[in-house]
């Protein structure tokens, strides 16, 4: 029961000259399911990623973060199995699928980019990906980002993709993403992946700086239900073919188009929240640094009793702000602090506002899509994440997932 | 449906001499329910407060912060509202309140602590209160621990009280304690209020320093939801009607009885959680030192994923090891961290021990009472969290709360 999320229109979907998709069926845990993907990439192409931050690192993330840092010709991507919690025979079979996949599109094992989404703590099935791998390059095409898109889902309901033509002072350029998840993340049906290719040149130093940047104001502003996965990766691919974004303002035209698609994934990524029926947007405005804005959004957007009033379209106000008290700001004057819902005042100073009337709150919690806004009042900062509600759908899919 | 937890056994609560407590029915939220406790302290009783780290700090807490600096000669505590986010209003009403018992009981407004527990953002029905306390006043005695506990109870199903004899060096003291929540906290309902008393004669120095280290092995190691409330309170009183408490070994001894009786309380929260069908204990170890520790049983207590396994008594590994790398622990070594779910032993060097067999942790997660025993393998220290898991009740209970 995704919140207003629509499958991609494939034609909606720009192809971005210097990559290539191919799909396969390879059984990796269920027979007759899309669920490899390989990305060919043009000689040349920049490659810059973000992966999670979690201690316990999956095989292929480990992998990729050491590949990166060579010429990536390719990605190779499986669902069904994540990879994760598998030990040194995990880095073993990672390796051995993208040794397999270089022998097929002549390059070298480490120029190979892998990743994975599914079960945890079981070894991945390599012989069956690597059986996989040369139908999925009979299918490479630049057209087929839909189908990738369907590809890397797992528990996802919608598939995630996005597009944006750019005008740059060199030329129009393309940016098309796609993204997998289904809450925030859950470590056993690991994770939210996110894949965005532009035709643009740029060098790969700015496209990691524009990748960071991208990932912070979008799939790191991102809450389901708070977890970290083992397996989070984005990766953003530069091709080259099209127009040089080499100007300090066409820079910026090709970060924003970016940060724009990545954002669209990334609410895709909650609107697609297990069991959401809410889309809520969290918020905080005027406070001293982005950091400490980030702390009390996400603060409200973890809240399990502001996530479970959501769900009951319940205005219960005292949570949010209890929710702001406890966001670990130690000097916060609570007494200067305003909370809109939409575009209604409800507390000012701290305290209930006196012309604020339930009836107005009702009315706002009822949509499908909120806005929770706060204003601390002591400085100029703001940062903004996006979370859904809780449900009881939250629970049944979480407890009943492996059984 | 609270995990194995009894209502006390009146008997079972013994006196303290020095402490007076009488209940009224005041009719502050509905009518024919125990709402107003009234406790009288001897001349001379030290009290020391542990207060709730929430910047939205409820007006009783703003006060009864102030007031402990005073000779304290008496608490009163109403449940039905929470007299929180309530402005300067709210700390009015509060001062009404104690004014009107300090008159009654011909002590100062000063002299009395007040507490309060209920419905927030509304202001407190003070008249209501104070027409009550004659009826409390009159009630006063000894004996009324059981009736005490009932008297504060907001959501909670089952009254919370516990009580110990201590054999100091100088005679048997006595510790006897009160205390509600139901949910770590729920802010609309605030919150978890402690009340704990002792005969033995200790400073009012040496009394706050067991009553800070008493609430961090205690209140402070228990969450339902991970929300901190607007009006949580732990305050320890010591008559000195009983034998002294001077020599260290003595100090040390009352400090164990002291944080014995406020765990039992603090675990009987937790029993009673909304929603709990599971109590659990997670126990990290081998850290280096406590804080790490705590911040890692935390990441798991915390954890939605973790809390729904528990629901379904799914051995669920995966979300336990995910919630140890994201506890915020820069330099672990995930393949050093080792996993029990009580005697067994599920992961070892941070990946499925290959003696490990699923029906062990099936057989596990189907008890009432379960131990995530985490070994992280670098250090010495350790920590203990208690917690409760995540149910349809729990989405239930919080989405129709008001409705």
């Amino acid at each position: 029961m995704a919140v207003r999320l629509e499958p991609p229109d494939p034609a909606a979907l720009h192809p971005v000259p210097g990559v290539e998709l191919g799909i396969a069926m390879a059984g990796v845990k269920k027979a007759n399911r899309k669920d490899v993907l390989v990305v060919r990439l043009a000689p040349g192409t920049a490659v810059a990623g973000v992966f999670t931050r979690n201690r316990f690192c999956a095989a292929p993330v480990v992998l990729a973060k050491k590949n990166i840092r060579n010429t990536v010709r390719a990605l190779v991507v499986n669902t069904g199995n994540a990879n994760a919690g598998t030990g040194k025979e995990g880095l073993k079979r990672a390796g051995a699928v993208c040794a397999a996949l270089a022998s097929l599109l002549g390059c070298k094992g480490n120029q190979v980019l892998p990743f994975s989404t599914g079960v945890i703590m079981e070894q991945l099935p390599e012989a069956k990906i690597m059986a996989g791998l040369p139908a999925a390059i009979s299918d490479l095409k630049p057209s087929n980002w839909a189908c990738a898109a369907e590809a890397i889902m797992t528990t996802d309901t919608v598939a995630k993709a996005a597009s944006r033509m750019v005008e740059l002072s060199t030329g129009v350029a393309t940016v098309t993403g796609i993204a997998k998840g289904s809450g925030m993340i859950r470590p056993d049906m690991a994770t939210m992946l996110g894949f965005l290719a532009t035709d643009a040149r740029t060098s790969k130093s700015d496209l990691q700086r524009i990748a960071r940047k991208a990932a912070d104001r979008s799939f790191n502003a991102i809450t389901v239900d708070g977890d970290t996965s083992t397996n989070d990766a984005f990766v953003c691919l530069a091709t080259g073919k099209g127009p040089v974004a080499r100007s300090l303002k066409d820079k910026d035209l090709l970060a924003k188009a970016i940060t724009e698609v990545a954002q669209v994934l990334a609410q895709a990524i909650v609107r697609d929240g297990e069991g959401a029926t809410k889309f809520v947007t969290v918020t905080v405005e005027k406070g001293r640094n982005e950091a400490e804005c980030r702390k009390v959004a996400y603060a409200i957007a973890h809240s399990p009793l502001v996530k479970t009033a959501l769900f009951a379209s319940d205005p219960n106000l005292g949570r949010i702000l209890a929710a702001v008290g406890y966001a670990g700001i130690a000097d916060l004057d609570t007494s200067k602090v305003d909370l809109y819902l939409d575009g209604v005042l409800v507390a000012k100073g701290g305290a209930r506002y006196s012309g604020y009337r339930e009836a107005q709150g009702a009315a706002v919690m009822k949509q499908p899509e909120i806005t929770i806004r706060v204003r601390l009042n002591r400085g100029r900062a703001a940062a903004t994440v996006w979370t859904c509600d809780f449900s009881y759908d939250y629970v049944k899919i979480n407890a009943e997932y492996r059984t």
